[in-house]
């Protein structure tokens, strides 16, 4: 389906902290994999490397409420559901679960841009998504999606 | 002041990734410190042993609005104030700006609630903020405040 | 074999830096997934929770030597070898080489510690390999060994 | 002094894992903060932008001895050694203390090379150190480096 995608993963030890749990900045690092596995799954990439400057798609926002812990060598899947397209930039929600339990460890949301990178300058610009990407990419069903969650 | 505290530190390599800026699940870890940091500043540790259990401020939501990249070797204020003090929990905002050009490259929020985490099960227990602290720690004043960003 | 385990991951967005490859301090982490997931395979966990007392493997020494320079999204094969099981020790020999290409990447070496964290103190103390981990482990054949790496 | 460099920092949260002490990889990027800290305090940076190229130090070999553990909020002094200076690279000693105790934390080396990056294609291409560079960064004397330490 096109407006969405889920990622499985064991946590690693080093995602955990001395409170024995993953580190909340890391469930960034995870919406961040899923986003880019389902970019791969309709066969782009999240950084395109043309002549002269370089496509990609930096952050606007993050969210993530935290529900339960996530410990290590947990299974955690990770489904992601477009929220959003808009002309510049696709919003996505994340819905972290573990495998064996069902329980719902956290929600959360990315609002990313899309844009080119400068190679002479370092400078961002923002560009309408291209066509191909807008053409693969749906926004999901209203009532599929969090209504206590932020809008971005 | 017991409700802002101002933390300055310069931009490491292994901060950026190949977009050639801070990876923005950095600036969540950047708002950990200056958290931790504040508390130093006020004689408390965040993580607390004691016999048979560990006080720590495990996170509830966490939120950052990106406005201008950040790159290696920069300097960056990180602003903490207090936006909300509760029975359990409380809440900072956090405003990043680059010292030399006073930029604001980014803005968020944390919320923590105080817990327990019991070393035999490892089970989390929200608490009361101990007294010592709730004393030392006000919010802001409302003016000081983002109106725009997110209340969680 | 109770003497090689072969991972096979995806280099993550968030593992690069701004010179666009695989931060060095990365390849370490792939090296302790690995032998995680080497633990696993034979049934076993790396951090073990026992009544008073955790065990596990702190590291005693690391070291990484770099081939070629390895990039977002490429797939990566990390071989391990069981090089040396000591009373209390085991040193592991880790090969990393692109799938697609065969490209050697790094080859690198840990030797980890067995030993119990005493949840009390915290307190690191060596203890013998428990036997059942010992009757499933072995040393590599010595010809399978990489004779130009540095002992430990 | 040419030959050596001092770095004091703080052990944050986010650098801990499950075993509640500093995870052994972050070694590996305090390393590269402190080599990173010597450059800039003799006026270079590690990371030249040039046009059509950049300059930077990929690594050669990295490795790390652990004497003592490390944890959250101890104040931790990294000492810099320039080992050995090659035509076209750097080898570093690096010795990790406890500043309130003086206990010898961790030992490591780093070799880095000299190399430019060529924007069109990243490629990494070996070159001679600049001789700025070269001028203003001397071996340490034999007698203050580690003998008991590997060579690359």
């Amino acid at each position: 389906m096109p407006w969405e995608f889920k990622l499985t993963r064991r946590v690693e030890f080093a995602e955990t902290d001395m409170a024995g749990i993953v580190h909340f900045s890391n469930f960034f690092r995870m919406m961040e994999s899923t986003e880019h596995a389902f970019f791969r799954s309709l066969g782009f990439t999240i950084h395109e490397h043309g002549p002269g400057a370089t496509t990609g798609w930096p952050r606007v926002s993050a969210t993530c409420d935290y529900r339960a812990p996530l410990r290590f060598e947990e299974e955690v899947e990770i489904h992601l559901l477009v929220a959003e397209v808009r002309t510049r930039s696709i919003r996505y929600e994340f819905i972290f679960c573990k495998t064996e339990s069902g329980t719902e460890v956290a929600r959360g949301q990315l609002s990313a841009v899309c844009a080119t990178v400068e190679k002479a300058t370092g400078k961002l610009v923002p560009i309408p998504i291209p066509d191909a990407i807008r053409a693969a990419i749906t926004p999901a069903p209203r009532e599929k999606l969090s209504v206590e969650l932020r809008t971005s």
